[in-house]
């Protein structure tokens, strides 16, 4: 910090930019899209649909996934219930930084804990967090399978997998609620837009 | 992942938005303008006056400094050497995230460690990491000390402090090197601008 009393020419007043300020520079309100569901519920594939629909709306948004945050900012953290904990409270304040910024932040983590869900929505401010709830029944997301994850999950390879050997806590006032059984990753989308338009976020 | 073989009703395309169109949205070149500098020698104030230039450019911005990581994202970390690195370590990962998000991001950290500085450099894409070394000496920083903390550290009721019982690793090439002394904080920004518009940042 520069004491300008002792400075010759200051003639630049220090001020920070608000999180007002780039958000109006964004034509946007801020919001974090906390997607929750197990695992092979379409998390993924919806957010990254309904990113690519805001973005031809010209709104300013950013992905948090287990692409770039497990290989990234989270790549000392392993799988136990206080790394897991750990995961959800650093993708939450990455949240209220992108929120910050004025961008509309979407993110893609099973995050099967009622109590680190909420951790991050008192985090920000109220109306920033939206959580998105992917119902799918697990019989559909085992069926599916895409990663071979439940395979290995039933052999007993991988312990404490969601749905399998580890709880699934399902939201109980997700503000948007995707019952996406028999649905298109379409009609998803167009029901995460409706609720945004009107809550006035776009 | 939804196993689109085995959907109806699927016209929607998985594509991810890449980092490229994030950045056209948003009109500029992302990328870090990574500050670095004694206590006290204007990292913040110059960071902050640089980003109230680029909002008024109409350019996208976020200002990672002391305030919203060390009370957020980096609260669990002190100051010891193994939490100073891993302090820099995310706020690099971090860095890279608002980089792909297409945003260009300041960051206001002493950041002493030639190391850990070029941990981040390398992180990131080629051009994508501007070093700014905020050239003050620390005759002028102490005298400053708006916090007492240069007081503090002689008195020994700080330990490892930055240019007193600790090291400052000089930058040895840094993208922008501002010699502050005698210069206005403005002075400091315009050449900051002057380097961006040069090489096609702006």
């Amino acid at each position: 910090m520069i004491n300008k009393k002792n400075e010759k020419n200051i003639v630049w007043h220090e001020h920070q930019l608000s999180k007002k300020q780039r958000a109006r520079l964004k034509g946007q309100k801020a919001c974090v899209l906390w997607f929750t569901g197990l695992s092979g519920s379409g998390k993924s594939t919806i957010a990254n649909a309904l990113e690519q629909r805001l973005y031809a709306l010209n709104k300013h948004t950013y992905l948090l996934d287990g692409d770039n945050i497990r290989l990234g900012l989270n790549k000392d953290l392993g799988f136990s219930d206080k790394d897991r904990i750990e995961n959800i409270r650093r993708i939450g304040e990455v949240s209220k930084l992108f929120i910050d910024s004025g961008t509309m932040v979407l993110t893609a983590f099973i995050s099967p804990f009622l109590a680190d869900r909420n951790i991050v929505r008192k985090l920000v401010e109220k109306g920033e967090f939206i959580e998105v709830f992917v119902d799918t029944a697990l019989t559909i997301c085992e069926n599916r399978d895409p990663k071979g994850l439940y395979l290995n999950a039933r052999e007993g390879k991988i312990s404490n997998f969601t749905g399998i050997s580890s709880p699934y806590e399902v939201p109980l006032s997700a503000e948007i609620h995707l019952k996406t059984e028999g649905k298109s990753v379409k009609t998803c989308v167009v029901q995460i837009i409706d609720y945004l338009n009107s809550k006035g976020y776009l």
